[in-house]
């Protein structure tokens, strides 16, 4: 998502970030079917016609990429090499996968939902459908959606459809796309995206620490005018409005702090209303004034309730995940 | 575009290829004027209610970045660094461009008509809104279009909202984004983007030639499954239809080569009917059947009605441009 486009409340399609780690799976909607099996007393085939005949549920949701902020680690980690773009705020509307699971009636033994998607790869020297788990208690939260509407459309197809899982709060990887099967297990999945995928390390060899809760992070929409290949950026000297968005996973955002010179020194920003709900990022805007020309490193710092704060330098790990270092956007204000 | 979306015949919104020069610019659709001027007997404002009243014009085309291809060469020209993916189809509709410049009336003197984008950047150290021209001939031509839909819904903002050119048949920086101005000229445009940039050059000191018309080119939809991090494939011993779509912007296609060893051996693919018209990429399939496990070079060779077919090797030069070398695709087949 370029940064500019957190102008907008709810991302537009298109624009919203990807990580599709195969194939975007090609589905026949009137074929496809939800199976939801394992440890559950009524197993359950569900078409995209019974599920859309449930009752709706909506919920407004920034989600972001582990391997966000990846390309600032140095020695930046082998993947995609995201600078602070991966991130997108959508409109998801579905049902309630608790509403699902009610119906299906988990076994007292059941302990974690596992979530098998249509897309196939080779990851690691596994041959493999991309899978997910969720502990039974989070995949019992009001705001886990089944999602089949993405902004008031269909899912489109690189998001997902027919059907997605929708964690709110929680990195990407945990929203499984184009699910095909929902079993209720009775010990903790160990395949490739949960035991080796996705996991904080600081060495490769150990077993590392499960990615979960998004962890804050503030962006500011870059000022002025890009340079095509630098993207350097300049902008006239006099009163200008600094906006951008932040979010936190953990807790609602508390707070953005705001600097024009590189973190020397800080301003608290104003945060828009929270009018999207507790998923979706937070506006925040700050009115700088540069009366000289020359050059700047802006920067913006969010903190959340639950006392979590953004580091001024990244912590390296193995997989690149997490770096919710502040953001730097060097600017030039010319006369 | 991931290239398993050649299957769809238009190219879903999110998928297309996109290349955004400066910032996406926010336009207040109620606000936004087109101004139509320059060497014109009667200068038009349109907003985007006047354009939408006028007789609506539809053209399914295959558009293409004159880029695509530039991470092939070597030494790798520095900009896009795409290999394959920068192309997609749309189903664009909006109102004649020669329908607009009829009404405005355009002098016996005018030779170009110049295109201004609300997109503002700093390009060769020449601070610039986006611009380019076009020959008053080609302007004037019945599929070149003012596009205010994509795929039945409005212009998306990464597309151009609220209306962008299109010029079927020509590479991507012809078929200008967030139109502002039209203005009728009586000498060869000279600005940054037509004059500087786009332009074939093997030294960087000589004036080159301008890029025009897309290169004939023909892509396979890779088969199998893909491994995360190389993109290798494999697939299972058997038969299976390899499918993929070809395209060229100076003469319709009028046949696609299939080689399954590299480029050894060719045999000619079966195209589809050409249903979505001139402007449309045209489907192809060839029937495969690897009866015993090993590695093997797909590829896929287009050639179009004027002649023109695509090379075995690219043609390198200072930009990185319409490198249509052929698609060489590797698999392993497994038994």
């Amino acid at each position: 998502m370029p940064l500019e486009v957190l102008r907008e409340p709810v991302t537009p399609v298109g624009l919203h970030y990807l990580l599709i780690h195969y194939d975007i799976p090609a589905v026949d909607p009137d074929a496809w079917r939800l199976t939801v099996d394992g440890l559950v007393e009524h197993p359950l085939e569900l078409g995209l016609a019974e599920l859309r005949a449930r009752e709706r549920a909506e919920v407004v949701s920034t989600m972001e990429c582990a391997g966000n902020g990846r390309a600032r680690l140095d020695p930046r980690p082998i993947s995609q090499p995201w600078l602070l773009e991966a991130v997108g705020t959508g409109r998801w509307a579905g049902v309630q996968l608790r509403d699902v699971l009610a119906d299906a009636d988990v076994r007292p033994e059941g302990i974690e939902v596992l979530f098998t998607a249509l897309d196939r790869g080779v990851e690691g020297g596994e041959e493999q459908w991309f899978q997910r788990s969720l502990p039974l208690d989070v995949a019992l939260s009001e705001d886990v959606l089944l999602a089949y509407e993405l902004n008031g459309g269909p899912l489109p197809p690189q998001h997902g459809f027919p059907l997605r899982l929708l964690v709110p709060g929680w990195y990407g990887m945990t929203n499984v796309k184009w699910l095909s099967r929902i079993t209720v297990i009775d010990e903790p999945f160990t395949g490739y995206q949960q035991a080796r995928g996705y996991r904080m390390r600081l060495d490769p060899d150990e077993p590392g620490e499960a990615l979960q809760r998004i962890l804050p992070r503030a962006l500011l929409i870059p000022p002025g005018i890009p340079e095509f290949m630098t993207r350097e950026r300049t902008l006239p000297v006099g009163p200008t409005t600094l906006a951008g968005r932040a979010w936190s996973g953990h807790a609602p955002v508390a707070g953005v702090e705001v600097s024009v010179d590189g973190g020397e020194t800080w301003a608290e920003a104003e945060l828009d209303p929270p009018d999207l709900g507790r998923w979706a990022w937070r506006g925040f805007t700050y009115t700088w004034a540069p009366s000289v020309p020359g050059a700047h490193v802006l920067c913006a710092r969010a903190r959340d309730e639950a006392g979590n704060v953004q580091p001024d330098v990244p912590a390296w790990n193995v997989g690149g995940y997490a770096n919710n270092a502040i953001q730097r956007v060097s600017v030039t204000v010319t006369s």
